[in-house]
């Protein structure tokens, strides 16, 4: 797709949503456009974020606000943007976009133009994120949204891709084995650690080098370890020192890497 | 155990090997004590080490071995350490201690002090890792050497733990969760990105968030994700998405991890 579109065609916009996400998007969207409102609930919560922004306004009621903004980022939980969209049901114009991974874009069905702006990270208020190094995930009913949202993305992230809906169902299929899945691996070793008097974080250092592999090399070429060598012995012990439990998830696992690197 | 050793009455070592770990090593003890000899079959991998220690000098020949160093630190494969022990076997005084996580110290049992000085780590000779930030773990065949080697770890490294050799295999079973079946996990995170014109480093700052958590929280409550939540909805989604092969291990995974949370 071409670079066709004008950013400057987007200069103002409403944030609708107050929590971890919208926490670190609105002030970087803020240096591209004009934020004039923070929508919340909670108007302590609005008032906190727009704080951190010159010239946006808190609300805490939806029929507050402005019908003639330019863009729309609802960014609140999954379950809630249906809501949002019902209870703004007579705002038709402006781009309307969430920052969800899971619901599909045609839940703004009733509006104009539409879209996803979704930041692929998971973010907590309290730790700063480098939002330049968050890659973006971006959907637009038609052509000329999805270039003005990818081009708003690239103008605050480095790294932008077009992801249709079931392009983001598959990314987040990827990231519930890489982040959730990898996650329990830690969790059964912290297990093992803490009969030892240690836990996981005596690996950190380990981690972070298993981590950082991944910028020079693929995880097929990354893998180590008895399975990858497809050293029987080494996994014999080790199974025989596991519970019933942990011994089940080693082998299946173990199997797996060993059908992989040793046939 | 006390503080009772003297560190002073480790002055010279040789160290045996000149591969990933003693390149990293090697330095940071000669902060400490004089290493007077790097021993490699390949004489070029001994002087390139050597280089870079003052007063250090390469040798392919483990007859050219000085007798009267104060600790010999073998730091090659582990299934390299029984041929060393016997080319050796005249030499018996001074401290003998391999860097293997899973070898038995009593490899070296036909000297007189020796022990285990073990790195918890991945070391690459390309990438300069911070020695302090390694955990070391330690065995000694008596308690005079478990503290000079609990020392001289703690001399160059913060994190320093005793380890018999039923501990470190335990630690390697941990390690294998930790790191290889993390691995593994971002493996199979790759290939479905793969199938999307992506790959896993789109998910680099995600997992470095990911791993992050680890410094302040356990994985148990750091875990996130469908299975944690008990969403079947979009479990069954994501497994209907899934090859046999993929599907089998989401839904193993996540049943164990439902179970953990939801009962």
């Amino acid at each position: 797709m071409g670079r066709s579109s004008d950013l400057n065609s987007l200069k103002t916009c409403a944030v609708i949503g107050a929590g971890n996400v919208a926490t670190h998007i609105a002030p970087a969207l803020s240096r591209r456009l004009k934020v004039r409102q923070i929508y919340s609930r909670n108007l302590n919560n609005a008032q906190l974020l727009a704080d951190n922004i010159g010239g946006a306004a808190a609300i805490d009621s939806l029929d507050s606000l402005q019908a003639d903004l330019d863009l729309y980022l609802v960014s609140v939980s999954d379950d809630v943007i249906a809501d949002i969209v019902e209870a703004t049901s007579e705002l038709t114009s402006g781009i309307w976009a969430h920052t969800s991974g899971s619901v599909s874009a045609s839940i703004f069905a009733g509006k104009e133009n539409y879209g996803v702006f979704y930041p692929l990270q998971t973010f907590s208020k309290a730790k700063v994120v480098d939002i330049s190094k968050v890659p973006f995930f971006i959907e637009g009913n038609n052509p000329e949204t999805s270039q003005l949202l990818f081009d708003l993305a690239e103008s605050i992230s480095d790294t932008v891709y077009y992801a249709d809906s079931d392009r983001r169902k598959n990314l987040h299929i990827a990231a519930v084995f890489a982040c959730n899945f990898a996650n329990y691996m830690w969790k059964n070793a912290d297990d093992l650690l803490r009969k030892e008097g240690l836990d996981v974080k005596v690996f950190r250092s380990l981690l972070q080098e298993t981590l950082d592999k991944l910028e020079v090399m693929s995880p097929e070429d990354a893998q180590t370890g008895p399975a990858r060598r497809g050293d029987v012995n080494i996994m014999n012990t080790h199974a025989a020192m596991l519970d019933t439990d942990k011994r089940e998830l080693y082998q299946n696992l173990s199997n797996r890497i060993m059908k992989l690197y040793n046939e």
